[in-house]
C-alpha cells in the first residue's frame, strides 16, 4: 500500500502509524480476489488496516460482471458501500436485492451472506469489516449460477 | 432513517434488524450537524447503526463550503471514505491537507483531528466510527476561521 502520511517520512506501516492516513484508491495496490473465496475476477485494495483498539479495516472491492463472493459471515457484521456500479448481495434466506452507487448495507454480525457484481454490470464497493479475536470473516461454499441467476429480476 | 429491509415487514431498528439492512444515500434523513461541534452548514445522515458485537457505524456528511467539524478525538479512531467533492482535514501538529473523491483517511484512535470542505467547494464522506464504552467521539472547541484557512494552499 502507498500510504502519504501527513508526515511523509514516517513509513507506512498503519498499525503503528504516528499520523492518520490518507490513500487514495489509484494508490492502493490491487490484489486479485482468491479464487478459493470468490467466483469470477475480483480485486481487493486495502484502505485501511486495523489500529487497536479500533477494530474496523476498509477495502475498496471491485467485482467485474458476474463476479462475486463466496458465501460468509462475519463475526462483528460488516458495513459495505457502493462507490460504483450497481452488484446483487443476499442474505441468506431472503430474496437477492439489486444494490447501485450510494447504498450501504449493514450485514448483521454471523449472518450469512453474499456480495457481487450484476450479471452485467461491475460494482465497487467500500468494505469495512471489524476484526474480532483476530478474525474479521469465515469463508463458505461458492455460490453456484444457478443461485446467482436466481429467478428472474 | 428509512431502511429497505431485504424482508421489509421486519421494520427498521437497525440494532434489532432480523436481516441485513440497506440505506440509499437519498432516503436517510439529513439532520443538521450542531452548531456546538460543527462550523458552518453541515447534514448528516446515518446509514448504519452500530450492532453489537460490532462497534461500528457509519454516516454520510455533507459539508457546504467553508463548513468543518470541531476539532474532536475518537477513542478507537475514525475511517473516512469522500464520496464527493473535496476537503480539508488535519491532525494536530500537522498540515493541514486536501483530499477529494475516493480518498480514505483513517485517523487514529485519540489523535485530535478535524474535517470539512474546503473554503470554496463542498465536500461529503462517508464517515464510520466506532464506539468504545457508548463513546464514539469526544468534542472540543470549534476551528477558528485563521486556522482554517492557514497558510496560503
Amino acid at each position: 500500500m502507498k500510504c502519504l502520511h501527513v508526515i511523509a517520512l514516517l513509513g507506512c506501516t498503519a498499525s503503528t502509524a504516528q499520523a492518520q492516513t490518507v490513500v487514495r484508491a489509484g494508490e492502493a495496490p490491487a490484489k486479485p480476489g482468491p479464487a478459493t473465496n470468490f467466483t469470477g475476477t475480483v480485486s481487493v485494495r486495502t484502505m485501511a488496516e486495523v489500529i487497536a483498539p479500533g477494530q474496523a479495516g476498509a477495502a475498496l472491492v471491485t467485482f467485474q460482471p458476474g463476479a462475486r463472493t463466496n458465501w460468509h459471515t462475519h463475526p462483528a457484521g460488516q458495513i459495505l458501500y457502493v462507490t460504483e456500479g450497481c452488484g446483487w448481495i443476499q442474505e441468506e434466506g431472503s430474496p437477492v436485492i439489486r444494490v447501485c452507487e450510494g447504498v450501504t448495507i449493514h450485514a448483521r454480525p454471523g449472518a450469512k451472506h453474499w456480495h457481487g457484481a450484476t450479471s452485467s454490470q461491475g460494482m465497487r464497493h467500500l468494505a469495512v469489516t471489524e476484526t474480532i479475536d483476530g478474525k474479521p470473516v469465515d469463508w463458505l461454499e461458492p455460490v453456484p449460477a444457478s443461485q446467482y441467476h436466481g429467478p428472474a429480476r
